[in-house]
């Protein structure tokens, strides 16, 4: 059985539209990370929402992505932040917003939502 | 027992009132292609809107059109901009919505919404 | 037994308070007409929605008038727009919407929604 | 187009599974009759509970059964009976249910449920 | 791309508790196979209830045996109870259901529910 | 930050009220183990509801417990029934019930529940 | 225009399977009496679920006796069983309920329910 | 204007069907009285459920008793029995219940329910 | 047991940040007065929104206020422009709305909602 | 300011209908104590449900009594039967039902209901 969460690399492929401007959505409810403090499990459902330029995410990239946090310890504002980032940086969308909604720790519940837009 | 999916052809008819902006509106649960990696199943619902100008679109004509799917490899991003072009390409509508509503792969619910306006 | 639909003929009265916008709205879910290409029974359920100016329509012959459809071959987007023809013809609103909401044929379910605006 | 409604005869076919007893569900929103006093239509859902012993009764005959009653006049008691009749009769059903639930008439809304059991 | 659906063979593991008896439950919304009468397809979700003795149904392998009848013409009944039997050959379980939950057809939606008990 | 999940080991206190039967219910919806196949994540829900004789299970190792699994490759069925074993060992309880209710994998929803009594 | 109600008589006619036992059921929810003590309007709907024997009570017949109650004074839990009385004289049926479910009078609701069994 | 509540007496009046066993059902969520000790208003619904045996109590009367708590100090045990026993003596049913249903006082909502049946 | 009544007095405090605007909001389900015609009771749920400016309403005093109409009699439109009055008088307050929301009387739910700008 | 809480006192008052078996129900929602563990404070909602016998609980003390939890550690386990068993000694109850219902601790929600009933 393979341990090794993979490498935190995102696939993309080429638009098949990018003369249209359109909308992928994705709600990925199976996110788990470590809290950077006590060592401990998180767990999130993240939400994506984008308007491809001319790359987009490869759907099982984009699962391997966020299966590799699993073994990383990550605040709730900064992974939100990552994620944006590192979908951004690979994809430079036209817009996109990354939501991060994470389980209640210490009797709060926590939502952290981040945009980007193109300049 | 015939099983060759029906070629991908999209009938039409003249609009009956093509002086007057209207819309239509169709809901297809039953779409399913195939994954272009995997050759895998995958199903959809496939949500369309438009305000017609010359040319509506046939019913019994769609049906086959979203069948000749079936035996077809497609990404859910071109797959849903492909729907919506070939219903550009048939009817030139004054405007039209495609969404394609994928079921789960990977922990992951992915939605795109394709639109198309006349200049 | 009678079993003649009777003609295709819309009452109306006096609208008893011309001086002032208001709405009259119905929805009528015993539709029934015949598929022009199979001559097979079609459903749907009919709203309408109108702000009368002088004249509103007359509720049994309006039952009657949509009894009238029950033989006739008529395709889901030529039956919305000639069910708002007709009644705009009757009564000249100052606005009305008529939504036909068609029961799934070829696993599509069909809506379509026609309006009109006094010039 | 054709116009006529086809005959009312259901066809059936060989239980696949005669040796088993297991349960075969459908419902039909699509009724529609006349109502035998005033030549008016009548509109219903039917719903059929059944358990096969020897023959099942065939989906499509099933439909265009049930699109025979549309210029037949019927008692709401009379035509639920004689669906259950009539299907018992073409399947000789090891149990069998049908309900009629009409459409409201002179401000009442009507079921009627029968149900056979083979002696 | 491979496009051959996969032989219909389903794969079980050990029973991992067989001195306990406990219940598995599966629902599989993505099932379609075809209308033996007309060669279009069919939709389904499958429900699958089960106590197992000496052996359990492989996930992966319950994943392609379902998909197995996408090319497959077949009956609501017939198709209920050879998944049944299917299962039940190959697991020899304590107790099963297998329930169709089909899509509307001639505007007539179909469940069909068997059962098996061990002797 | 420690990285290491704890080991699979369930603390349990006296029961304070051992002379009286009463009920505890714990629903756990962070869970999350490795396909023994694949080496991919999967995540549940895990409820258990018991009766406990001399021993309850506390709650904070219960939750190490259940994150034990983590790095763990899985069966559904094993799991769940392990979980169920872990806990009458740990707490010799009058009554158990265990349900791993998974995440859909392969377009199946998949639910597992287990139950103990004691002789 | 008229103003007298019509006479309280109930038309019948034969059952169409008096070898069968099944039932009907009516909701009415359009009755309307007066308070025999004020004089004022009361409102309530009429549930009434039968198992004819020789006679069933016909529709129209059935709203016009429920008319006949508009200019009567009548006490809720009389008129409740009066109604059981008139449709058990009527139709003699094998078994009968009728509920009276009232409008808030007074800041209370009020619902009435009677039974009637054969012997 | 008249400011003093109704004495506390309930009228009835002869069962119209007492050969016929049948059940009445009040709802009123307008009561209200005093807390005993601090002399603060308290505000319940009170529900009524019998089988009236040769006496039904008379609505408008029920109101007036009701009423009558409004400025009497009640225990919520107390004033729910206590409406069961002058019910019960006014009527002798054949069976009763009386639920009172209280606001929040203190953080705690309140509910109490006595039954009588007829040795 | 004190029975009377408290005199009809508002207490306010300083709003702890009159700086900024921002809005409370209460509803108080236990509102009880007397009909000015018939002095029967009535009973209402008051709900009050409002941003302070230099002083807020004491929450104590507001239940000891809205208690003070318990033996008043009220027109529904009056009491409800009254309790605006006065807690604008008390507060003066930016903005506040009181709704007044009666229980049904003569078949007829009554919603009175009364605002206040300030100048 | 006080800050002591009372002591943990439950008073009592004669059952005012010893001779009739009746159901008193509370909901508690503003329950809090201390993990035992390391201090932290826990939330739940008690339910309380019972047949009094000579003795019925007053609701203030109830009040007090809860709030005394408030600086005490106490496992969910211990302090829901803690609860029963407080309220079985100070009202000898014919039967009685305590639910503890605990905020999510851990990612765990825990449910405990303990029940006496006299011999």
């Amino acid at each position: 059985m393979p341990t090794q969460p993979p490498t935190r690399e995102l696939q993309t492929f080429p638009n098949p539209k990018p003369e249209r401007d359109y909308e992928i959505r994705f709600e990925c409810p199976e996110f788990t990370c470590l809290c950077p403090k006590t060592g401990q499990p998180d767990f999130a459902t993240i939400r994506i929402r984008y308007t491809p330029d001319q790359r987009c995410v490869e759907l099982k990239s984009l699962k391997l992505y966020l299966w590799s946090f699993r073994d990383e310890g990550a605040f709730h504002e900064a992974v939100t932040n990552e994620i944006l980032d590192d979908l951004v940086a690979a994809t430079q969308p036209r817009a996109m917003v990354v939501e991060g909604d994470f389980y209640v720790r210490g009797g709060i519940h926590t939502v952290v939502e981040a945009r980007h837009s193109r300049q």
